[in-house]
């Protein structure tokens, strides 16, 4: 806890510090996604389990829009709604989420049932979208942040994918491409937006805490991948069992 | 999922099906807990993360008790407030944890922090928290139906933790005497309440899936627990790190 404000750069440093320290591309589970460590099943399972976390991100955006004050601000975060929901059935990232089940031979309907889910996934998620819904605006939006990160995770694992597994394709990890540039966009306008409100000690160490706690969402959605799926045993009762 | 009700008997049978297979006294960490293969940093990793759950237990019931229609149900919710926040310092459940956490030699002010907590730990008990707020009355009710089984899991971690750990008293174990007759007490009115009131198969089947969420809770927070501080390299960034 620092006794002086930061300076907007300096502010942006810690938040980057973050990033560098609980990230998830940092997890063990990434890596051995990345690194084509993982079989079909537990390829299955991540898709399964981060299909909650897609389905659920308009639930978290539109939380916060019934919040935000202006039509500015909404209109910016609206955008957020559209690019996941999309314009028309089968647009969206949602939609190409599910062609990235579709192509890992998971039923369409199950997944959508969310009755496989682990329940660690289903409570980091759902911590997200009452997270923006109870704290500040400003830690609301600080909450989104870890999009600054994104880009580089996903041409790791987009390459990554390609190149370790025979059963991906381009077309199932047709949901990352846009993301290269919406996160980028998305990103530079909530860091702009905190850097300009977050002025106090206390508003600022909110704002770390933020980025903090959904690093801790991210990461611990893999804890939970990484114990139920690569140790043998430990699938919880009613989760997803590969075939 | 069922076309017609059960009568009271089989949906109290299906409810203790539920714990048989889905209560957390199945999980590896609570059996290597009681079996005496932890050691200090793995109890107290344990005693820390748990002492979360007893602190927000009162919040999850005030959420229900602002919910409750009559003085009658509302006196019944209370009592359990009074069992964990006790009538005056020092007394009541969360204080007996803190014994417990003393006694392993956990600092207090740290423990209270909440610093060192899972994620995992600290989304699965504000599920819980979330869902008795946003279900029905009868949902939230079947929600503390895992006290059906806790008796068993006390005489066995009570009786385990004595005999395999030199650094465990019956001083720091006083959080559990009282639980062997309050668990009962509360889970007969609710088991009561629950038979009297689910009446549909739509009711019985929600009185059955907020079960199997209330299971999914105790045992996510052992799937976290397992996860970081069994197998080394695991504990999350900003966890709790055993000296």
């Amino acid at each position: 806890m620092s006794v002086s404000p930061l300076s907007p750069a300096e502010l942006e440093a810690a938040l980057r510090a973050i990033g560098a320290e609980r990230y998830h591309n940092r997890h063990p589970f990434h890596r051995a996604l990345h690194d084509g460590k993982l079989n079909k099943g537990q390829v299955q399972a991540w898709a399964l389990n981060r299909y909650y976390y897609q389905a659920r991100i308009p639930a978290k955006d539109a939380t916060l829009l019934a919040r935000l004050p202006t039509a500015e601000l909404r209109r910016e975060w609206r955008r957020r709604i559209e690019d996941h929901d999309g314009d028309t059935p089968d647009t969206g990232g949602i939609a190409r989420w599910l062609r990235l089940t579709d192509g890992l031979g998971l039923n369409r309907e199950y997944v959508e049932s969310l009755e496989g889910l682990l329940p660690g996934t289903h409570f980091a998620v759902d911590a997200y979208v009452h997270f923006v819904g109870e704290k500040t605006i400003l830690e609301a939006i600080a909450s989104s942040l870890t999009e600054l990160f994104s880009p580089t995770i996903i041409s790791e694992r987009v390459a990554g994918m390609l190149r370790n597994y025979d059963f991906i394709t381009e077309e199932t990890l047709a949901y990352f491409t846009p993301r290269l540039t919406q996160a980028p966009r998305d990103s530079d306008f909530a860091l702009a937006y905190v850097k300009e409100h977050a002025r106090t000690v206390e508003q600022q160490n909110a704002v770390l805490n933020a980025l903090k706690f959904k690093c801790g969402v991210l990461w611990s959605m893999l804890d939970a991948l990484d114990y139920a799926y690569v140790t043998p045993g430990n699938i919880p009762p009613g989760a997803f069992r590969p075939a």
